[in-house]
């Protein structure tokens, strides 16, 4: 499998001066697809984007943020303790709060969750948690097995770090178990087991598919993990961005908590999807190994994310202005999916070999077009719908690991955070006009 | 020259759990010492610490903070900005108030600085500037070459790549070029000359020892590292960290300044030290080569600091709220200065072999004791110190490169920051209780 990085996806920028040599590194971080996104929006302004994963601008915590500041700076010696250096792990004050959270968004009581408060270590936003998780894990080589399709940005960022990224089968209710265990008993009989470091999954709402792994493959896939980790260690490392953007359907526990021993399963998650991106406020849950290798790490890349901020956010935990702000957007974004899924119904329902999901929660719907139609970005599609029908999305190619090399390309992610209802409708259509030109 | 990385000054937690195996970039990285002296202040609470390099906890900011936000969360639609994701390089409206910040600085007109605003990358405090620029440039065993003693947290961050720190001879005048001349013939000589990529300066009132780089050297060490880039463009990393924090004495140019060519310097900066530590802003003017590679990764860190910090600080610079601050910091600074000086004076002065240096600026005092005096975290001085004197500081020896292995280990470095004047007075005091003691 995999044997050498693939390279980027996207084409570099060259340039005219004496050659400065960059690290390995460096050659193996393409550009985030994101980029060339923006850049493509920026081109184009009177594009439509459904490519964004930005949160609803409108829902903002505007007043929440204003009520908790006003407490905190009003006290002058808490106002400096925020604006003074915090600690690599971050703020206790958040911490300590945090536990609570958890409690109450895992239905359980504070004492049964027994988290110790020395494995919540506070990033910023829970991408830095991801990359920290990377770096101390990944040589190059090592492997990551991942849904298919998963989360494009964490695909870059084990690129960067000339990770080899394998795809799990994946279908409506998420990762399914017995491919895992079959492609582990694989790459066992290829002598590459012990490469294996990490197993991600984006357990609620993933992004980009909508789809949530099913009750019974958490605890399944923590078996599987805790089985194959005889000879070694590997850790599952539960994304958890959008577990609380759920708009119905069943509720779920994390994957986390049906690992007992705490030992096997990272869970990661962020406030901004849920209050603030601005802000970079995310966490993870730590197995205890991994606790001082995040830590040391995490203080050569920074000695500590905004202290400023982790006060902010606990603040407004602390003062309960954060679940009725949780559950005022959730009502916004139920409507704004209600609203795409009734768009896609109605101008794509007519064509053959069209299909998406019916996503539960989260920002997204995943749509698949005829086998022959090709999303990507050098493909027509993308050209057409940007250049001439004025929308955006993300193309689905972005979304799977290097290996299998052969992706499929006829995928597309939509995004219903950012724009109005009428947006969300207009976009739908254009992408639509699109595809019937192409088709 | 150093051929292997020399492993941590820190021994190591063990654990008793199934083996998780990490990355060899978490081997390589070493616990920050400031981690082990965070831990000795809460083991030893009656301490007075002349070891953190904090700022002053009462003269932070809290009425420019409120006065900026008060301000910008008046308005609902930049509240609104401030919240939603920002931008991988930073948000614009910060970058265009550091050009006028800058020219501020540099004594220059806007026009005359010259500076691209797609040059200027904001991050999470300065130390990730840092980081970034050591990721994108070092492979393992690649070669820095820094100042003795120079800081010893970016000292940590390149051993956590692998990478390769040699000193090279300093005086009152900061590094002496010819000697960064002779360092530069000898690695040709050897073969090694490919591997060298950065040149670290802290180029204001150095961390640790508090002195300014002269003006003379300042061009000679631009033109140096220009001609000596012939085969390969060498970089200068210019920390200019404490730029700021001028109590009297020259002022000077930034090392950037004298970079016409605009690629060979990198000028990182913060607003840690001036303004607030727990909004984590800091950043970097970059070389244009550099620009896409730092974002690209720091694309995989974190997608971009806390937009939030960064509107409050562009709205407190933009609002006029920022140089009033800063002299009034400079007063009380330039006391404590004096007050650590006086008592170093008074309690030290009798002892032979001992002395130290007078700074203009920054947070530091430098001490040299006599050569039979061991400073070290395992020595007799600092244990004595801690458990039995109730002070603390930080040795000397941390804030040498790995080239060449024998580092002095009769420095130790004494902070003003954070103590009031008693507490300073105290801690020299002690201090020098101590040295009797092991003499």
């Amino acid at each position: 499998m995999c044997k050498e990085y693939q390279g980027s996806l996207i084409p570099l920028v060259t340039h005219n001066l004496p050659e400065l040599r960059f690290s390995q590194r460096r050659n193996w971080a393409s550009e985030q697809a994101i980029g060339f996104l923006i850049q493509q929006a920026v081109e184009n302004p009177e594009v439509v984007s459904l490519a964004a994963g930005l949160v609803d601008p409108e829902l903002l915590p505007v007043a929440e943020t204003r009520a908790a500041l006003d407490k905190l700076l009003a006290d002058e010696q808490r106002a400096k303790q925020m604006l003074q250096y915090g600690t690599i792990m971050g703020a206790e004050f958040l911490r300590e709060q945090l536990i609570d959270h958890l409690a109450h968004i895992e239905k359980r009581s504070r004492d049964d969750l027994n988290i110790d408060i020395n494995r919540i270590v506070l990033t910023t936003g829970s991408q830095q948690l991801l990359s920290l998780v990377g770096e101390v894990l990944f040589n190059p080589g090592d492997i990551c097995l991942v849904a298919a399709p998963t989360y494009f940005v964490f695909l870059s960022t084990l690129n960067g770090l000339g990770a080899c990224t394998i795809s799990v089968e994946t279908d409506d209710g998420g990762m399914q178990p017995e491919a895992l265990e079959s492609k582990l008993e694989q790459l066992e009989a290829e002598g590459e087991l012990d490469r294996v470091k990490l197993i991600y999954l984006v357990s609620y709402y993933d992004n980009p598919s909508g789809l949530s792994l099913s009750e019974e493959r958490r605890s399944a896939i923590v078996e599987i993990v805790q089985r194959w980790s005889k000879r070694n260690q590997i850790v599952i490392l539960e994304d958890a961005a959008y577990r609380e953007l759920r708009y119905d359907g069943p509720t779920f526990s994390s994957v986390w908590s049906f690992d007992e021993s705490q030992e096997t399963v990272i869970l990661g998650q962020t406030f901004s999807k849920s209050f603030s991106p601005g802000l970079r406020v995310g966490f993870g849950v730590v197995p205890s190994q991994l606790v001082k290798p995040i830590c040391d790490r995490k203080g050569n890349e920074d000695f500590g994310s905004a202290n400023f901020n982790q006060h902010l956010i606990a603040t407004v935990l602390e003062q309960g202005l954060y679940q009725p702000h949780v559950e005022h957007i959730l009502n916004s974004y139920r409507a704004k999916r209600d609203c795409m899924l009734d768009a896609v119904d109605k101008y794509f329902s007519g064509l053959t070999g069209v299909r998406w999901v019916h996503p539960h929660g989260g920002l997204y719907v995943w749509m698949t077009l005829p086998e022959n139609v090709d999303t990507g970005f050098d493909g027509p599609l993308f050209n057409h719908a940007t250049k001439v029908q004025n929308v955006m999305y993300v193309p689905g190619d972005l979304c799977y690991a290097i290996d299998p090399p052969q992706r499929p390309r006829n995928h597309l992610r939509l995004s219903f955070g950012v724009q109005t209802l009428e947006g969300i409708e207009l976009g739908v259509q254009r992408l639509s006009n699109a595809v019937h030109s192409i088709i």
